[in-house]
């Protein structure tokens, strides 16, 4: 379990985390529950379709890369939520056998003027592909507790 | 399976549905898998933290979310992919229990001018709780093919 306050995100700070592995049987399986189109679930009718074969929902590619932003960027004593996201794009079809690294920038943290004992970190997320390609971007907004007197 | 092409897509259309159950099986199930921060994973830490009990991890709210989305509003005949999602925000916290209702208003639709057999939809997406509190709502961009001569 990392220990991370916010103090501990500094604006500027880049970190990479990963890789994790896209499964074809998860992918498979995450559309069948949320997102059953036929390019997401069905390899057959997705070699024919648009993308020439099955690829991720977009949605599962977020899950993933929210995977290793749990692991490795983001610590249980100080998350507290996120109030959302700017500016996500899905760059290039995610495909199994693909192995995807994140690439964190801290863009901006500021301290809550109503709770100062939190402050918001926005963070630039980056999710390319074993050949450097970028498939996922994004702008997160982190709410993140102040390090208590006596922390680490 | 709905048949639905690009020219059905009407800027200023709303369209309502759903609802779905957000379950705690499947919230403790989703978070355990891609976003095990204690407040989605564990009732006993989530009841004594910044929640007050367990909420679903925000992405498996875009995928139930999406659920709705791929079954009442995407057609299986058109849907191309999407670039992307601007704006995303979380609200409030979704708990095991809530009944969340899609509602969704086209923003904009125009046809690709590089590959006229397609356009961009861009549609204002709203999902809210039971008691009618909106819960997440973002702006969702997606590929739509036009209608085939002789289609529908």
């Amino acid at each position: 379990m990392i220990e991370r306050w916010f103090e501990d995100y500094v604006p500027g700070t880049t970190e990479v985390a990963g890789p994790v592995l896209v499964e074809e049987a998860e992918v498979v399986d995450f559309a069948r529950r949320f997102d059953p189109q036929p390019f997401h679930v069905d390899a057959e009718a997705a070699a024919a379709g648009p993308f020439g074969g099955l690829i991720a929902s977009g949605w599962h590619t977020c899950a993933l890369m929210m995977r290793l932003l749990a692991k490795e960027y983001l610590s249980p004593l100080s998350s507290l939520g996120s109030p959302g996201i700017d500016e996500l794009r899905w760059l290039r079809p995610v495909r199994p056998g693909d192995e995807l690294t994140l690439r964190t920038t801290v863009e901006d943290a500021r301290v809550s003027r109503s709770k100062p004992d939190r402050g918001i970190v926005t963070t630039l997320v980056v999710l390319a592909d074993q050949s450097g390609e970028e498939v996922l971007r994004l702008r997160a907004m982190n709410l993140i507790r102040t390090r208590p007197d006596g922390a680490g």
